[in-house]
């Protein structure tokens, strides 16, 4: 897979076999063999049909073996009863690609994910790879391949989209002439029976002629090498990414549709977040930014000037970059004076530009070439509206004029109208500027490349940082996880999780499990008093409720009734519980509550949490999130992210908390949970956080595996 | 304005006169003569022109006074210098409504804005009612009116759109025909000298030809009586308004390009959603929601049912119904059954109902004959992408049909695709269906019909309820307000603003000023140990940074220390401030910290404010809005706005607070400011709530005029 010549196949074949082509208008096979002839495929075309000895004019081979040629690429569309023979004979010939048009496999039920597993096993007997089953095909227009059956040959570009819906590939090739979308390669995941997203994305990232990744996914199955893989090509190229089925409601949709399981919507929101992934919100976004990606330079300085003929949809561009956080460049006293030389009085020569509604192209003409003279007012956003005297079909020549003059510079347009700017906007997509259906969607689309430098460095930034593997006491955490195993408790007891906390490093409250008064006493006096008395049952998760906390007890006598009481509570209020005693423990002084939690999720491994602890976590509901293991800034960030951050800087006159204690823990728990995959579930609450220098406490920890 | 005629005259005008009617193509005055005729006005239509006997067939009279009729409205489209005198002359004659193109007026500056009084002056002697100066016109597809300079007449609908922007106007005329946007009025407000989008709501909302008001506005002037007329006219039919200028960037574009004066941003979302306007997020969202609206009938239900034949467009559209908190309809048993039998095994039956790629006309005409059985499936949405198979043009013409025979059902479509969707887009529009080019959009514009129903019942509740007005002791309040402005004080003293309180019968800790240690003890024993001294000085906003605060004081001899204590730091921290004295306060016992505010908005009057009190306003900043006069249910929902009512409810155990006494608080705050309108600001904080039937008490409070 990661070896040269599988690369090229994968990506640029030199040949191609279409293994069910066939001689009738309408059938797939005849319309895949077309489009590869119609695309002006420069490699090598082998029609397989038993049946046929010419095909549009090209030699037939009645199977794949009969070719007595090397063969990079097999595109299948046979009945899917044959599919397995037809592998089985690729295999044979030494096909390194195959991509499987033909349907039938998982997504029709139990027979079908059988013969899927078959199809695998095949593939993988002959060092093949698999496209699809169940895909629309896989093009690269910068070879002329268009081996699908798309309707049409899309426009040749430097978007490479990556779908797990075949229709929506459908639709975005048929509307591609109508949008600014144009493609250097277009991959139909179909059933993802082998090759996914991580491998195509791996692949694109050293495609000279692809510019941006888009994506769209319903499932990542395998979410710990996809956040690995992006965090590197995000430094490289853009990867803009729509995720479908993120709602409960979609997420039911989508599990019906292809039967893939569905990730925890926060899983995937921190993964993209946190591994250099633009997320789109919905399909108008994932396709603007991607355009804007596709045609446009990353821009060096993000300075953002907009010109518009009409003051309220200048307005509107003006407010998209407000509540997208982004400033309009001032333009410099110079560049103002020169915009008032030549713009009328009634002109706004601040940020937007109005040249006003009488605007002839002259105006537009010299506005541009006064700001072409200034390299760092490099985002120029045109907005426009079709009035008496504009001349949009001149306007849009002066800015493709200008686009080639001033390659650097990012332009998007936003030409208001219908009939009266159709061809300017014609004129401007042929000249490789963008044009969006309203101001606030073009400057969406603008903060997309804007903000992408940020992300670049960022990852680069992780990446050189690297994780710090913590020294954690390996052994007896092992020891301790397997004692509890072999008890058959998938909740470690208290004092087990304290111990696991304590092999990573971390102070926890410490604790002893007792199992009559006199224990209880024992242990209180080995600990020193006051001490809380707490029940140790798997089944009472939450003690106080039940009367199992106790808590201040200063004597040996207070220690014993307490014992009894809570014995005789939960016997009472919860009855049937397993008991494995009562956990001693000292009191320990107040700090700031915060909470630290894991869980594991089944796409994505060990996602962390952190935020404020005690009744704010309920209330506020306001945590972090990020996916283990961390680096040290990313534990910085999650703590930044929270309103925990705010109290432990030092909020009104209280004094600043111990922030590096925090993170310290956060690294710890990062590493356990990384190094020990059977643990599913951490919660430390509350982690008490002490003054600058004076550390923090894990004050109860829950541990579950 | 409000008598028959003048409503007649504005919106259905009998007879128009074209002032500046000109002979030569090009001119604005001959775009809107020609305008006129061609739109097939069925009215009188009467050329001014003083050079020309006779244009475009119709004969010209020098002035409007030299007409032998009765003119409802002259649209006036000459030089700036000779507005003035032509408005005077059509007084003379008896106009009813003046519609000012030309422009020079508020928006080039001084010399405008004078010309501008003159002009309102001038109409105002004649009682005539002014639309713009500076605007595009007014349009009444209903009578063929097409009084504008805009290119084209837009299609005749049911969209009323009131715009300050003519350019927006220009953009979105010439855009109608490709997006399904039709229109009943169109209205250009322009400077809004006299008229303005208040005058046109109120009319609008008996227009029979109307079915949604769509508003793009950059400044409302009069707030007060803007939320008046939308809650009134929001029960009768929808508007859906987009406020450009909302953020501090846009705000200051908005500024610079008309005057406007942007109110503040809180103030707007707080009016818009209390009184039933539909806020729209940016320009596609008006379009999207409006065309919408225009086009489909209000469902009854609500019941939403996706039809896609394409996976992934169909989880997309699933999950913009979940991120918009939308259910998708259960189809019911029997539907199920029913769709199971006439789809092929791998289709999905539940919803949304995915026909499979491969589906022709005929499936889904099966399919719509199983759905127009069910009444209460009654918002269909289709969702299709042109797969090879696919039949658009038969699909969309089996969505007309159905439409015609079930025009009850509410119907979107989201045909995604370029030139093998154009022609179907065509079908469904002519038939009365809207398209999107997402599936997100197309469920984003049924959502505001699906929660119009929403809107209308609890405006329709809100004005049902009316606003109680609480006994206030006004000639206290106002003689407490006359004592410091005589003093030239505009923030009161902690007395003064108690007494206020009191006079509105709100419970506040009470205090008394003491210039003297002595003065401190009498009122200390007066109101009884313990209590709390704080410096009293309109300078010293933050008393505590100071040391003007010291609390607790339980003898006579703590008091006289605390009185000099505070001196001595007030004179070392807060050097020249002047000093009234010490106030002199009970301790209260703690309660929930909560916070009632009041701002005076420019615009739209007194916004009031609750949330939690304490160090969480800083840190939550979370708290609700309203403008006052509120109802009790709307102060009631002020509080369940916010986390403060999570806690007021009795949280984790905690006793509920008496959330009537806060209720009772803020309608009386409410009052207060509505009455009172010299008070600029309130501050009361904390407000301590005590448990359920123990009331609330302002601890401390502060009031500006």
């Amino acid at each position: 897979m990661s070896s040269k010549v599988s690369q090229n196949a994968l990506l640029n074949p030199r040949s191609v076999a279409v293994v069910g082509a066939s001689r009738f208008e309408g059938k797939v096979g005849y319309v895949i063999l077309k489009n590869i002839i119609d695309g002006g495929y420069r490699g090598k075309i082998y029609p397989i049909n038993p049946q046929a000895d010419n095909i549009l004019g090209l030699k037939c081979y009645p199977k794949v073996s009969a070719v007595n040629d090397e063969i990079d690429m097999a595109v299948i569309a046979v009945p899917v009863g044959k599919v397995l023979e037809v592998v089985d004979d690729c295999g044979q010939a030494g096909v390194k690609v195959l991509v499987v048009i033909s349907a039938g496999f998982k997504e029709v039920g139990l027979e079908g994910a059988k013969r899927e597993v078959e199809l695998v096993s095949i593939a993988k007997r002959y060092k093949m790879r698999i496209l699809g089953p169940n895909c629309l095909g896989y093009i690269n227009t910068s070879i002329g391949l268009n081996a699908s059956f798309a309707a049409i040959m899309p426009p040749k570009g430097h978007i490479a989209f990556i779908s797990q819906s075949g229709a929506l590939l459908t639709s975005l090739i048929d509307r591609a002439s109508l949008e600014d979308l144009a493609f250097s390669k277009i991959v139909s995941l179909g059933n993802k029976a082998d090759l996914n997203e991580i491998d195509y994305i791996r692949l694109l990232a050293d495609d000279p002629e692809t510019k941006v990744i888009a994506l769209y996914v319903e499932g990542i199955e395998r979410g710990d090498e996809f956040t690995k893989i992006v965090r590197e090509v995000s430094t490289k190229k853009p990867i803009v990414a729509l995720k479908a089925g993120v709602t409960e409601v979609g997420a039911k949709a989508a599990s019906s549709h292809t039967g893939s399981m569905a990730g925890s919507e926060i899983a995937y929101v921190t993964a993209f977040k946190q591994f250099g992934v633009i997320k789109a919100e919905c399909l108008s976004d994932l396709l603007d930014a991607t355009k804007c990606f596709g045609s446009q330079p990353l821009p060096k300085h993000g300075n953002i000037i907009i010109i518009t003929n009409a003051g309220g949809p200048g307005i509107l561009a003006a407010d998209a970059c407000g509540k997208l956080g982004l400033k309009l460049a001032y333009l410099g006293a110079d560049v103002i004076k020169e915009l008032r030389r030549i713009l009328p009085p009634a002109a706004s020569t601040n940020n937007p530009i109005d040249v006003l509604g009488d605007a002839r192209a002259d105006r537009y003409q010299a506005v541009l070439t006064i700001l072409s003279a200034k390299e760092e007012l490099d985002c120029l956003v045109m907005v426009l509206s079709p009035q008496a005297m504009t001349e949009p079909d001149e306007v849009a020549k002066l800015l493709v004029d200008f686009k080639a003059k001033k390659p650097e510079k990012v332009i998007v347009a936003s030409f208001l109208g219908g009939s009266k700017v159709t061809n300017a906007i014609s004129i401007l997509r042929n000249g490789g500027i963008p044009n969006y259906d309203s101001p606030e969607r073009a400057i969406k689309a603008l903060s997309s490349l804007i903000n992408y430098k940020e992300i670049c460095d960022k990852q680069q930034r992780l990446l050189n940082e690297g994780h710090l593997r913590y020294p954690i006491d390996r052994d007896r955490i092992k020891s301790t996880l397997s004692r509890a195993k072999e008890e058959g408790r998938s909740m470690l007891l208290p004092h087990e999780a304290c111990e696991i906390l304590n092999s990573c490093g971390i102070r926890a409250a410490p604790c002893i499990v007792a199992r009559s008064p006199d224990e209880a006493v024992q242990a209180a006096e080995s600990l020193g008093y006051p001490v809380v008395l707490k029940i140790v049952s798997p089944h009472i998760i939450h003690k106080s409720d039940v009367g199992g906390v106790k808590i201040d007890l200063r004597t040996s006598s207070e220690v014993k009734l307490a014992y009894y009481e809570i014995m005789a509570n939960v016997s009472k209020f919860a009855v049937g519980a397993t008991v494995y005693g009562v956990a001693v423990a000292p009191m320990v002084p107040q700090g700031m509550e915060t909470i630290i939690g894991m869980r594991r999720d089944p796409q994505f491994g060990p996602l962390l949490m952190f935020g404020l602890g005690g009744i704010y976590v309920e209330l506020l509901r306001e945590v972090s999130f990020r996916l283990a293991p961390i680096t040290k800034s990313e534990a910085l960030e999650m703590i930044m992210e929270t309103k925990a951050y705010t109290l432990l800087r030092g909020f009104r006159g209280s004094p600043p908390g111990d922030i590096d204690a925090v993170v310290d823990v956060l690294l710890k728990v990062s590493t356990l949970c990384t190094e020990f995959k059977e643990i599913q579930e951490i919660d430390i609450n509350p982690l008490f956080v002490y003054e600058k220098f004076k550390g923090c406490i894990a004050v109860d920890a829950k541990i579950w595996c």
